[in-house]
């Protein structure tokens, strides 16, 4: 009786998926002050000429790190673009291609985050697709729950500007405070910080080393260009700590 | 021929998968100082009678988070359990069960992680499985990819006791620093930080509040009993600061 009652319990049987990889690939137009993000056009239904992450669906015998690298390499040239994973989204319902009642396969996206330099970033246009850095404050509706995962992709950098340095991996080498500041002002918003605190901070944890030179940007008064110093920055790697 | 060129390209078809959560459930024993983790016993094949984490496959009109809930609750009945989603692992052939040539299905796993109070976690025995609280660092080779995942979790949980309170959801409602201390040290290790340095951060930061109950044990001086003030936290919650 025992294990009658047991077997008799109804169990739903295992979902099949298929499993897409989504990249948010920031970056910072340091000319116009704008935080840009990579999309691209969908050429395919569902959600046919609507712009989205550039993505694409796991093959058979790639791993979801090798899918997410295949995509971007036919959208982008970009030196030292180090992806890291950023959430899985697994919402029934997340692609019209699942069939209303949910017993069809399902899709799941395990999406990626990566911040590349502008200067250094290449798009590749062949021909057929569009592709474009939106700026993240004017990114239209987007196929899937891409507007989500964006988002939550934007929260996940404000963090890391907090407590990793990441911004040097935008900045050009040499670079001064205000441009610093300027940096995560365009990331974080007008109101994260004042210059003075923000610049008494970053000088006292000791990994910005000014260089000795000075420049001169219109009327104002020469200002000393800082590099990042690496080697200063190892020792501190993985202490807590937070920047601004 | 472009047209030809470009249908030429064999692309290999999309992989099919199954998704499991596996959940990573921390709780420290502040009795006798362990940090442990939740593990089961598999009954089943693959890996059977070899302890892993607690999981499941997700089923037919279950999100990801609902399989990740449902396995636990029936393994551990504990008050505010709160599940987040740690990492994705998909490396091929991270399950015995996908075949050598990776053209069958694969198995995908998506992490889940949580810290819960050991007096207020109580395991569910069913009679057939085991299920055991297992100190961290004793933990024996586990099936699948599961000591990686851990591995994975132990590392979140370091990186949350840095910036966020979740030691206060541990520790009993009023704590000595030393209490407090010793909780760090458990799941940090020893040289996270010096008492005296520790004491005075964390002081500072303003969220503790000094009950004016003394506390007498063993021979030394009575200490005083603090609570995490969580409204005095409110307002930091947000900003980008350390604890330690």
């Amino acid at each position: 009786m025992a294990d009658k009652s047991r077997t008799t319990v109804t169990k739903k049987p295992l979902a099949d998926f298929k499993v897409g990889v989504d990249n948010v690939i920031f970056s910072v137009d340091t000319e116009q002050n704008r935080l840009l993000v990579l999309l691209v056009m969908r050429q395919h239904e569902p959600y046919r000429d609507r712009w989205c992450l550039p993505g694409t669906l796991v093959r058979q015998g790639e791993s979801l790190e090798e899918s997410a690298y295949r995509i971007l390499s036919e959208k982008i040239r970009a030196k030292n673009l180090y992806l890291e994973q950023l959430f899985t989204f697994g919402d029934i319902g997340r692609d019209p291609r699942e069939a209303p009642d949910s017993y069809a396969v399902r899709y799941l996206s395990v999406s990626y985050f990566a911040l590349v330099p502008f200067s250094q970033a290449e798009l590749i246009a062949d021909g057929v697709s569009g592709i474009a850095w939106y700026p993240v404050n004017q990114v239209p509706e987007l196929a899937f729950d891409h507007n989500r995962i964006l988002e939550y992709g934007h929260r996940r950098l404000c963090n890391k500007l907090e407590y990793s340095p990441v911004a040097f991996d935008v900045l050009p080498e040499a670079f001064t405070l205000s441009d610093l500041y300027q940096l995560y002002t365009t990331v974080l918003g007008e109101n994260f910080s004042d210059y003075s605190n923000f610049r008494t901070r970053l000088l006292k944890l000791g990994f910005l080393s000014d260089t000795g030179i000075k420049t001169s940007r219109g009327a104002g008064r020469p200002a000393s260009l800082y590099r990042f110093d690496a080697e200063a920055f190892a020792p501190l790697k993985n202490k807590p700590m937070v920047f601004i």
